[in-house]
């Protein structure tokens, strides 16, 4: 098997998992969750969202945690802005890495963000402009790109078109997501093939991929055997998505980390350390991790044999 | 992709998946459960065990379920037998199709069957002569081929070498079975190559998957990539392995169907009738079905979208 020999873990459990979790955290125990994912080794941590506190409360204290977390040197800390007013309270908290986002589809951006795709694109160039001046990378998020909960299938030309434009608006990354949990490898394949036709070179592609029916890591195998070598996971599987019926379950970092381990690509980060991160958020949330290998990880932990 | 067109999907909740479940059904819901799986188009279902009632009190009804289960011509109805005992029950209540099982490591053996893995092969040659001159087909499952809850990592060859001997006693087909879900892909082609080594026709080789950790779907697509084309796989998720620590969820047939039809794959199995048989079952367990493509399913019945 031809596949990268590192892979690069995008940490998005602070803010995408928290943020669909229904039970808001004590700020102290995000900072908490931060540093310990920043122990555990991940170079990639989203942290928090600079969104209107009444549409997202779970994230209101994004300042504090900014300016509470340890921040070790090389790993970047990003916050998701989805417009100026949210870049400028990013900046005032000291955000280095900016990720913006939008969708594939209408019916999803119209649900999540009250405009269509081509105006959710546009109301972000003045964020790219403004992180551009300031140096600051920006990652892209483009949402339903596999499958859309309004919309159905979704033709996979178009997220890699709104990718293509999120490039030459000057991001540096896309993370094109399966918001929904219902690609199977076929169309992993079917977007690739498409992301290529549309000149963009798979080192600034990530997959950020949901497991609600099981197929994320067959779909992370599909990425890896096409050279991608960057994908978005959440410690202990935390969060969903709040705008899409039925959508549980972000890729779980327990998951992908126990696939990648196994199959000998390395991503620096430590599995136990990992586990452990999201320990401390386990008994808060008021429902079980939805991971499978940190359940799995836990249940032997007093076993002769470990995995 | 080179996939194979068509994959026989072995349904093994009925045994295998009830047997690991702590609340015993009512027979008479465990006869409809099979009907059901029959009217879902599926050609092999695993429906129950010829073993000592104290030791499966779950199965302790099987020659009662096979006298009254509906049997449809073309459908074969496997029952596992561990003896000769078990064999002239299996005989006595009409058992066309035998299922014999041992294991890939000597740890694994002793705690299920109480002797290693050469007097257990050896127990079964009377059973597969018998099975023979009855014209009986017999079909074999190894355990622990990828790893053992009490030995850890197996050598690829172990598995592999147990299948030939099985084959040459008679069976028609052997199950590889991942039973506490430690494997990778890379683990699938480790073990595949060896299986090829031993002279062993993928066409005579099922895996039998776990999805302790969550990779079961990306091991079937190694799977696939291989050749291989016969799937073993629990209605809902059912079951997992009462002797191996930590180890839960037979791979789901739901997840397993999702994943296959969106491949493009055929399997002559509905994913609604499946997912409507083990709602059958559902409400008696005392748990939720683990299988997620089954709770994305029932959570979009009402969604003006459906997958």
């Amino acid at each position: 098997m031809n596949l990268p020999k590192n892979v690069r873990i995008v940490e998005v459990g602070p803010r995408d998992g928290l943020q669909n979790e229904r039970n808001p955290l004590p700020t102290a125990v995000k900072i908490e969750f931060v540093n310990a994912l920043t122990r555990a080794g991940f170079r990639d941590i989203e942290v928090s969202s600079f969104v209107r506190a009444d549409k997202i409360p779970q994230l209101a204290d994004a300042s504090e945690v900014f300016a509470k977390i340890e921040r070790r040197p090389g790993v970047r800390y990003w916050a998701l802005v989805p417009n100026e007013k949210g870049f400028e309270a990013a900046q005032s908290a000291g955000v280095g890495h900016i990720a913006v986002f939008t969708a594939a589809t209408d019916g999803f951006s119209k649900a999540n963000v009250g405009v269509g795709m081509e105006e959710s694109i546009q109301r972000l160039s003045p964020v790219l402009s403004r992180a551009r001046a300031a140096g600051l990378p920006v990652r892209g998020y483009v949402s339903t790109v596999f499958g859309c909960p309004y919309e159905g299938k979704v033709d996979p030309q178009a997220g890699p078109r709104v990718a293509r434009r999120l490039l030459d608006m000057g991001c540096e990354e896309i993370s094109l997501g399966d918001t929904i949990g219902v690609a199977v490898p076929a169309d992993i394949h079917r977007v690739l093939d498409q992301t290529a036709a549309a000149q963009i070179p798979f080192a600034q592609i990530a997959l950020h991929l949901h497991d609600t029916r099981g197929t994320a890591l067959a779909n992370v195998l599909a990425g890896l055997e096409r050279g991608i070598a960057i994908f978005d996971s959440s410690a202990g599987g935390l969060g969903g998505c709040p705008f899409a019926p039925g959508a549980t379950g972000n890729l779980a970092t327990e998951d992908l980390l126990y696939f990648l381990q196994g199959m000998g690509i390395e991503t620096g980060i430590s599995f136990d350390e990992t586990a452990r991160a999201s320990a401390g958020i386990a008994s808060l949330l008021g429902h079980p991790l939805p991971s499978r290998a940190r359940a799995a990880w836990a249940s032997t932990q007093n076993s002769a044999v470990r995995w």
